[in-house]
Parts: C-alpha cells; sequence; structure tokens
C-alpha cells in the first residue's frame, strides 16, 4: 500500500467523497454493489464519472473511463487517476475485469475505498500493481462502508443482509386484542415501508401473517407499484390459500415450510438474494432477531398505546437482562405523528480494540 | 375585555414573553402556579420585575411593585401597566390579595395571559375593573397554559397532574423473563427521571414494585438528595416490609390500600398535591392509562430488545384498535443511547372546533 499523506490526498480525498454520491445513484437492490468511479487527470481535474446502474450494464471505472473518452478522446485516461469506492473487480462475469480495463486504459494511480470481499472478483488491486500501477486502498472506507453495508454483509456472510421490520404502538403493540391493526401507523411511515420494500431482493413474511393479512407484499407508490419489486417469500408450513393477494405478485412466490433461518437465507442468497426485508409477523421477526440474524432494525412507533398480549416481538429467548440483545440507534426520525428509529445490533465488546494505557512513575 | 390591537400591544406581548421566563423560575412543585410579572412604565419602560418563589413567599406581582419602588421609589407603579401571566389572584391566602396590591399602587392597566380557575383565588380582574383599572386578558395566553398545564390541570379537574413514566426496551420490555432489569436505561435517562421527580408533589408506585425494586423515592443527583423531594406514595394491600428503603424518605409515606384511582388522588389533593410522578410499575402505570387518568406520559426507550412476558404496560381494555389510546407526541429526544419520548392524550375529535365551510354557487 502506498503512502497516502502526499499532495495529491485532499483532491483524491474529494473525489472518492463524490465517486461516493455517484455511487448511491445507482441500485440498492441487486447482486452488484453501488460503486463509483471519478478519473482525476495528473493535474487534478476531474476527466470522467461513472456509477454502475444495475446488473448487466458496464461498472462504474468502465462507464467513467467511457465517459473521459467521450469528453477527452481515446487517450484521455492515459496517466490518471482513477478513485473509486471499491476495489477495482478482477471477474469475467458479465462485464470484463475493471482491472484490466484501467491498466489497457492507462490508468496510472488507482486510489480506493473498501477492499472487494467477493471470492470470485477480489484481487483487482493486485493484478494492478503487477501491471506496475501505484494503488491506494483504504481512503475514505468508513463511509463507503457504511453507505454499501448491505452488500457487504451478504457477500462477507455468505447470505442476505437481513432487515427486520415492525410497526407498533409505543408500548410495544403490533395490534389490540382482537388482532385489529389497521392503521396503527400513517401514510408516511407506510410509504417508508414501501421505498424499503423496493430497495430489497426479497419481502420475507410468515404463513401467520399472510393468513391473518393477506398482504400483496409489493412495493407501491403514488403512482402504483413501483419500477423494482422484491421477492415475495413465505416462511412455514400452512397453505397459501389459493386466492392470497400475493399471487398477483409480479415476481413468483418462494415458499420455505422449513424452521431452519440459516437454510433458508442460504438458499436465497443461492438465488441472488442480496437483501430481505422481514415484515413479521412478531413470530418470524422475533426468530431472525433471537437467531441474531437481525443486521438492521426499522421500527415505526406509532403514538398509541394498545396494552394487551399482541406483542410486535415475542420469545426472544432472554431469560435473565444480560442476555438482552443491545442495539445502537443509528436515526430517529419522525415521520408525520410517528417516529421511525433504525437500529443495528451493538458492536459486542470484543469487537472495538481497546489499549489499555498504564502510566508508572519511574 | 379591552382591545389588544393598540399601539401598547407589541410591548405588553414582549412583558408578557418576559413574565414566563420570569414565572419559569420558580419551583414546578407546590400548591402555587409559577407566576412572572413585568411593570411598564406609561412610556414602555421596564419598571419592575418578579415572580413566585414558592409557597409563603411574595406573589409575582407584589415581588415587582417591590422591584419598582425599590429602584424607583414608592410611587414607581402610579400609572403604570402591570404584564402578569396569570390573572392576579383575589385571594387572602398566606399573602394578600394581588389584585388590591395592584390597586393601591395605582397600577392603571393590568394585562394578563391566562384566567384564574381556582374558586378561592379567582376574581382579581373583575376586582380591578370594578376599581377603575384597565385590565386585558388572553395575551400570549397559549404558551402561559402550555407551561402551567400541570397546575392549570389540576386546579380544574381538582386532582394531582398525573405524569406516568416508564422506561422499557425498545420492544416494550420492562425486564428480562426473570424480572431482572438492572440498568436498561443509561445514566442521563436515570438523571432526567430525579429531575422530574422533585419537580412533583408525589412519586406513586405499587407495592408490588416496593417489594420487586426496593426503591427510595428520592429525587438525588450528583450532590446526593435534590432541594425539593417528593412525597412517597405506595398503592395496594401488601404491607411495606420493615426494612424497606423508603422508610429513610425524607417525608412520610402515603400508603393507599384501595384501587380507585379517583379516590387516591382526591386524598392527595386534598392533602395539596398538585403533581405525581407515577413510577410503576406496569399494573399501576397501565391503571393510570386505562382510567384516562395520565396527563403526559415520559418513556425512556433503551436501545435494547427483551422479547418475553414482561411488558412495560399490561392491560389497557383495548379490545379492538379502535379503543386504541392514541397520543400526541410532544418531544423525542435522545439521552445518551436512551430515547426520551414525552407524550399527551392526543385531542379527541371533539375537542377541536372544526369549521365546515360550504361554497354555494349563485
Amino acid at each position: 500500500m502506498s503512502d497516502t499523506n502526499d499532495s495529491t490526498a485532499p483532491a483524491e480525498a474529494a473525489a472518492l467523497r463524490r465517486a461516493l454520491e455517484l455511487a448511491l445513484r445507482g441500485p440498492r437492490h441487486g447482486v452488484n454493489p453501488q460503486v463509483g468511479c471519478v478519473l482525476l487527470s495528473a493535474t487534478g481535474d476531474v476527466i470522467g464519472e461513472g456509477w454502475h446502474r444495475g446488473a448487466g450494464t458496464p461498472h462504474a471505472e468502465v462507464a467513467a473511463l467511457a465517459d473521459a473518452f467521450a469528453r477527452h478522446g481515446s487517450g484521455a485516461a492515459r496517466g490518471a487517476t482513477a478513485v473509486v469506492t471499491l476495489e477495482p473487480c478482477d471477474h469475467h462475469g458479465r462485464t470484463g475485469p475493471c482491472s484490466l480495463a484501467l491498466i489497457d486504459a492507462g490508468v496510472a494511480r488507482v486510489v480506493y475505498g473498501v477492499d472487494d470481499p467477493g471470492a470470485a472478483s477480489s484481487g483487482g488491486g493486485e493484478r494492478m500493481r503487477g501491471a506496475g500501477l501505484e494503488v491506494v486502498a483504504g481512503v475514505g472506507a468508513a463511509e463507503v462502508q457504511e453507505a454499501i453495508r448491505p452488500w457487504l454483509t451478504a457477500v462477507r456472510c455468505h447470505r442476505p443482509f437481513v432487515t427486520v421490520k415492525w410497526a407498533s404502538s409505543l408500548d410495544g403493540r403490533a395490534a389490540a386484542a382482537d388482532g385489529s391493526s389497521r392503521w396503527i401507523t400513517g401514510s408516511e411511515a407506510r410509504a417508508d415501508v414501501h421505498r424499503r420494500r423496493s430497495d430489497a431482493d426479497a419481502v420475507v413474511v410468515g404463513i401467520g401473517t399472510v393468513l391473518a393479512d393477506d398482504p400483496e407484499l409489493t412495493a407501491r407508490g403514488e403512482g402504483g407499484l413501483l419500477p423494482h419489486q422484491p421477492a415475495p417469500v413465505v416462511l412455514g408450513r400452512r397453505a397459501v390459500p389459493d386466492g392470497a393477494r400475493l399471487h398477483e405478485h409480479p415476481l413468483p412466490l418462494r415458499r420455505f415450510e422449513e424452521h431452519d433461518l440459516d437454510a433458508v437465507l442460504a438458499a436465497l442468497y443461492e438465488d441472488e438474494v442480496r437483501s430481505v426485508f422481514v415484515e413479521g409477523g412478531p413470530t418470524v421477526a422475533s426468530a431472525f432477531v433471537a437467531a441474531g440474524l437481525a443486521d438492521e432494525l426499522v421500527v415505526y412507533l406509532a403514538p398509541t398505546l394498545i396494552g394487551g398480549p399482541v406483542t410486535a416481538l415475542g420469545e426472544l429467548g432472554v431469560d435473565g437482562i444480560g442476555a438482552q440483545r443491545r442495539l445502537t440507534i443509528t436515526g430517529v426520525d419522525r415521520l408525520g405523528d410517528d417516529l421511525r428509529i433504525v437500529a443495528r445490533p451493538a458492536p459486542s465488546p470484543t469487537d472495538s480494540t481497546v489499549t489499555a494505557v498504564v502510566t508508572t512513575k519511574e
């Protein structure tokens, strides 16, 4: 790894922030990560920009090279610096390896944020170093990791990133004693749910929720179906009724009768599902949380009290308070009259490096 | 009521905001409301300020007159305007009526925010009008009402203002399955609880909480006991153990064996308790909410999931979702890692005046 503290560092850090902005224009769902790329001339000027627009389209680096060629001619990238959010891939997929494209274009230096964790796609940095390019890793890494956490988690864990969502009253109830729950949350919270469904590859519910609520499991906006639909997934043994509304979903239904969530997630990953949005009910949501498989929680709290037996989460196996599942809250927002709380599992004490400083008098 | 839209209105509105600031310097607890007063000369200059510092001390108007006399001599208030947050009292209590004090000082005009709802103390406005003073009511009334809502509620309802507080996990649990609950919330949330205890006249818990947690029910800060302590109140039939820590509370314990909360609150009001801070446990908190007696809710949500049977609120008698207890959230704040949500019962549809506008074509 080269020294990043040279005179080009500020321009490259700014270019990486811009590359991350570009990356986030791409789709959050799908097999490929969101990636952005900015090409800088030897004098630090931006000569090309690109981002990945989804599976089957050019990767960010190739898009940025094409942009530079169109703007400045075919030799434009010679001696240039490519600033990329993710390590350029070394993978012959539907498109050629980005590492080769950068080498072939005469790029002299590559600066990227996060190493590619993919077994098939990593190694781009190594190949480019071997070809004589200067390669700097880890610039803006924390921001990039945060932005593409779902994809990184999926590729590292070989299972989809799991978001568990529920809506409850302030006292944690999902419904009244008779099971009725319509309109606990308001329209803004419900619209947010649909946007988040659309960002996911699949929506997961238990058969109990299908039988109780007959959900469509589509992602809808004011103009009808949103452009991207998550695949509907139903867990549990009981049959989905023939007339269930989720049969009208544009994507085929995936059914899992088993209760082994690891096996369910492994099968979904095999089918190129990289993110799932778990919408309950309480039994399914609790099972993901209890298994330690909830990477993110999105909780809509409505300004209401319901009491009684229908809690939004059920049994988590927390017998004593020492076993509670501590969280880190990453966002609190008011959506209409409701609150949206986004959280993730708190890092366990062993996750952070604590250095004890011992001062001794001589 | 006189016209408020004259040329002195802006100066008087500003003086009323100042009077409210002064009012809030006084104690929140106790029989008397927080009141502030600003005296303006005929030219609109502030010539005196005062606020009520607690039972047995001068009322705000008398304090402001004393301030004006000290600063400008004994005739200073002649022809002046008194701007007061609350209607000046007409009551011979531990101090004389403020209405008379203002008349005697030669004040020409009195502007106040909110009518005094007290049966014994109201009538000051009428007396002053009868003495030839110009009296304007309702300036800044909404802000004053909001600021002294607990006292106004107590006097209007002839019972203490009731704040119900609980701390729970994000999924609404007060403890793990074995009852253990120590340190669900962090130190900032706990400090906030102690400050709110100190603002109340009494703290109410059920005997179950006494037996389970052995609380002190004192209001404590970093330096030990806070200056004002709420009276400890325990509800329920079982006996308080001889060795219970609340016997060390500086104020005597009030015991109620009955379950009729109206009777409990009426007895406390009779004893000059104007605000109670209900700290649970779940049975007592739920009883206040179910009875419609919770004027304010203070909920501390810890970033943790617990699941299982120990919910922070129990049964509220909400059989169908139509009977849910809708709330208005008035504050959401992060205290350390925790969230504090302050809410109150949502106004019922009949509380607001909805005017239907019908347009007809001729």
